[in-house]
């Protein structure tokens, strides 16, 4: 029905006849003659009816906005003085020479000149799809999906699908039950991701497996969260974590080349450790050049219970950002920060401002409790400046990460330190546990391999083991994460015992896994990157409901299908559930 | 950890050192050496251990079968005496000089040598996948994936996701329901297809949409079906039915040529009414020669009943199939081909043998109430020679075609008929509406477009309606089907008072897509293939479980993970439903 797409339409389609289908994206009317912009999916092309040529300009004349229709013309170039640079296809016009109206439009539900809510964005989805911001998103994300498989195709690895309904998955997220009709009573759930289907394909001997794949859970949506996200799963056998890290890193890198013309260069790696102490943050932005400075040490002996208390507290932590020029702060701004940190438990967010290089020249609340060489010291640490403020966090060792690390990044945005850049980074050595209620609860999943120790050693010293564990961080968003799995029946036990799971749970919950470790389990290690984020951070978008095409609202809900509803009588009879609450149909 | 795969070792590779890591396939003690036949995806290659390397060999001597291990040896050429050819790396051996055992293995819980029930095939799945016959069909999976995508992306089409939580859709299966917990009392549903989203998509202008996407039927499982398939989804905007015919017969055409190197040539079309004609089914296997030849016209005034009842019913039907060379079928053999055709409601299977050329020597119980020139006629008709039978059947219309072309295909089977190679069709011209409850009920769905007919022509003879619909059928199997979809409000206003849906109905169920009609719809058109019996198809599994990872069994239930399974009571009640049965662990 067509020759060409309208934002293809060029100078080589001069005094060609072409066929265009499209919609009208705007009309003029203008010296006797209408002028309408026609827009597909490629873009936009300028055409033009003369009255001369009387029953396509009739035809034209009933034309409004987002009629659909198929038009033949013949292409001329623009005169100079009417090129317009803006658009790909400014050069050319088409004179139009037969006009077919597909399909009439009513006015827009969707106001294309003001924003929208997200309510009615989503409720007529199908409009605000045509946006080209909109368009532009989606077309991108499968640009690289395309790119993705292209790259893992290519690297030998094999896509194999593995079941949407099936059983609890490790990954401790609320799961999507989903009832059963032939053995009423009982559930499938939707998995929150393919993580044990994906390590038996790997004791099937399949040895690179992935897979781009919609994985389940059902949270609350506070953040930017949806109930059904995509994930690039990946898995392999006979490679060590430097070999999975080195060749999705070079996925990664091949993306950002061949979508975006970015070289994202070597990735450095940084342990755990180190993220929390210089960043407070598992997933560091890079960009921002501020840093935790620790200085518990220095303020062991002061008087100032807020300080010493967390300084001689094996579990606290005191920790100061240097603000370059943040001596400008006026009080209320200094409070406004207070406030943020208590958002992440603190307590209070003391401060000094350096008014000069010597220490008497500091102006802090705090300043009395200090002596002039712990002023110095501080100062010399922190190589604070003229002009500088310090502001101190002092809590215990969790607080103080996430309030600080949080108000680093609060701070590189307000002083507009952060750089317009790409800044990559893998951070690894994670602990292996973490304390939960009383007891310890693994930081990835049970499955994770420690590095370097036995099974002996693991249960003898579960605190200090770190696991082979490796998360892939682009300016402080985690794109994936992954490990070394447990692929030795001893260890595994060993890594349930420590996490009080008792043998029969084990059983209960995993048994298939652990009969699988029995048959000659190869050793494998995996990772999955979340396509969603993926795809926002490179397209710019600040949600990853922008980089989807029909995303749920933030009560997972569906305003364009009304999803979910009410279900018929029947259908719950032959599952064998009633509701407790009798749904109206209005309410969702 | 490697530095080649098993399979891959061959002469090129002689006299250097190669790393390789798999499993112990076999293993065999021959004169004071053992030899390990070593496997990994990529296939078998045979390792020589050398009691003079002691401790290497010592290892060596620990291994069983299945066991994992990391192997170095030096590859070097087979003695012509010993070159296996049946073997790809048959011209080679490898000297171990290094051995690690990565990870022991019990003996395995499916016995190789003999036929695993399919219930301990699925329980022990990822030793299942391990025989190179279903490893193999997995990775062909993988390479047909992402041949058809190569193939899609360089068309232009955009890989686009759709949700899996979601309404119910317009496929009139069973859906599978999903209690929604931030709106108690209602439920999604998982997709049937994504059949309503991908017209959206178009209506939004993504122009060439495709998505390989898994879709959800809770049906009985008698037939070869699963509660999850997948299927290679597709929709264009401003195509013709012959273009996207054109375009997806080109997409399977490469895909065969290149996976399989069959030439699948150009596909012939039939009309649906040809089809049913001449061989009782929407999709007839053309490599059987076999045909139901019409007969009630010469069988109108006949005194058998059985015969001018169909006849002379509007309604009914008389048809023959000549087998060549079936006048050697025994009575009994004939009785059993009736009791066939009685499964598909068939009351009984007349049968004439011809033992010769002329009209008095033929065999049949029903010769009696034939004239000699009707027998002559059925003869020359049905083009009948000595040593045939002729079977007829004498029904509605409906029987007719189920009984006989179910009996087409028995004989074409028992006759060894059925030629070994590949026979494509395209079946065309289906009737818009068939017969149900009284009513008229859409045969595709109810946004399938009807042929070349007005709103009005469409409600005044719905009955004599096409629609614009295509199935692509090969061997016998239907691949796939599509159609052109309405995108016209007054049609599908039209279309759905022909089907007796209300507008208030149609406005609760479909309201979303009739609101997306006002707004420019575009012409589009779209089609599905069910990429399991594709596969099926395409590596001679008999059994779409065989050629999917992970599947259900018949009572869709997964014995590996034991899904589905009894819910946490808390999970139930945060879900707001109740079970009327109380579920027992060991009942699934």
């Amino acid at each position: 029905m067509r020759t060409v797409y309208c934002g293809q339409v060029n100078l080589e389609h001069v005094e060609q006849s072409v066929t265009l289908c499209g919609w009208v994206n705007k009309r003029r009317d203008l010296g006797g003659l209408i002028f309408v912009d026609l827009r597909d999916r490629e873009g936009i092309v300028q055409v033009v009816f003369d009255p001369d040529n009387k029953d396509v300009f009739e035809v034209a004349n009933s034309l409004r906005n987002e009629y659909c229709v198929q038009l033949t013309g013949q292409v001329r170039a623009r005169p100079e003085s009417q090129i317009n640079k803006q658009m790909a296809t400014g050069e050319v016009e088409l004179i139009a020479t037969e006009l077919t109206i597909l399909n009439a439009s009513a006015p827009l539900a969707l106001d294309s000149n003001q924003e929208n809510s997200e309510e009615q964005r989503l409720k007529y989805r199908y409009l605000d799809l045509r946006r080209p911001v909109m368009s532009d998103r989606i077309k991108f994300r499968s640009k690289v999906t395309s790119a993705v498989r292209r790259f893992l195709d290519d690297n030998g690895f094999l896509d194999i699908e593995t079941p949407i309904l099936t059983a609890a998955t490790p990954e401790g997220a609320r799961d999507y039950l989903v009832p059963s009709r032939t053995h009423k009573g009982k559930f499938f759930a939707l998995p929150q991701s393919p993580q044990l289907f994906k390590q038996l394909l790997m004791m099937s001997g399949f040895d690179r497996y992935y897979q781009i794949v919609k994985c389940f859970r059902d949270e609350d949506l506070r953040a930017d969260r949806q109930p059904e996200f995509t994930q690039i799963d990946i898995e392999t056998s006979f490679m060590t974590s430097a070999e999975v890290m080195a060749k999705t890193e070079e996925m990664i890198r091949d993306l950002f080349k061949q979508l975006l013309d970015v070289d994202l260069g070597q990735f450095p790696s940084m342990p755990y450790s180190e993220a929390m102490r210089r960043f407070g943050s598992d997933k560091p932005d890079l960009r921002n050049p501020l840093e935790l400075v620790d200085v518990a040490d220095l303020l062991k002996e002061v008087e100032f219970k807020v300080f010493s208390g967390p300084a001689n507290d094996p579990e606290g932590r005191v920790a100061v950002i240097r603000v370059p020029g943040g001596a400008s702060l006026s009080r209320k701004q200094i409070d406004e920060y207070g406030k943020y940190v208590g958002i992440y438990g603190a307590k209070g967010l003391a401060w000094m401002k350096i008014n000069g290089a010597a220490a008497g020249d500091v102006q802090s609340p705090i300043a009395k409790f200090l002596n002039e060489d712990i002023i110095a010291q501080l100062i010399a640490r922190t190589e604070a400046a003229d002009g500088d403020i310090l502001l101190f966090g002092a809590d215990n060792e969790t607080v103080v990460a996430e309030a600080m690390g949080a108000l680093r990044l609060k701070l590189g945005e307000d002083f507009e330190l952060v750089e317009d850049c790409w800044k990559p980074l893998w951070v690894v050595d994670f602990p292996m546990f973490e304390k939960h209620d009383g007891g310890l609860a693994a930081i990835h999943h049970p499955f994770t391999a420690p590095v370097g120790v036995t099974p002996e050693q693991l249960e003898a010293d579960p605190a200090n083991a770190l696991s082979d564990a490796y998360d892939m961080v682009l300016n402080g968003v985690e794109l994936g994460g992954g490990s070394v799995r447990i692929h030795d029946q001893a260890m595994q036990a060993a890594a349930f015992r420590v996490l009080g799971i008792s043998d029969e749970e084990a059983r209960e919950k995993f048994g298939f896994l652990l009969d699988a470790l029995q048959f000659g389990a190869p050793p494998h290690a995996g990772l999955a990157f979340g396509l969603d984020r993926l795809i926002m951070l490179m397209t710019g978008a600040t949600s990853i409901r922008d980089v989807m095409a029909f995303p749920k609202t933030t009560t997972a809900a569906c305003p364009l299908t009304d999803a979910p509803s009410v279900a018929n009588p029947a259908a719950l009879a032959e599952l064998g559930i009633t509701t407790q609450v009798e749904a109206k149909e209005d309410d969702a």
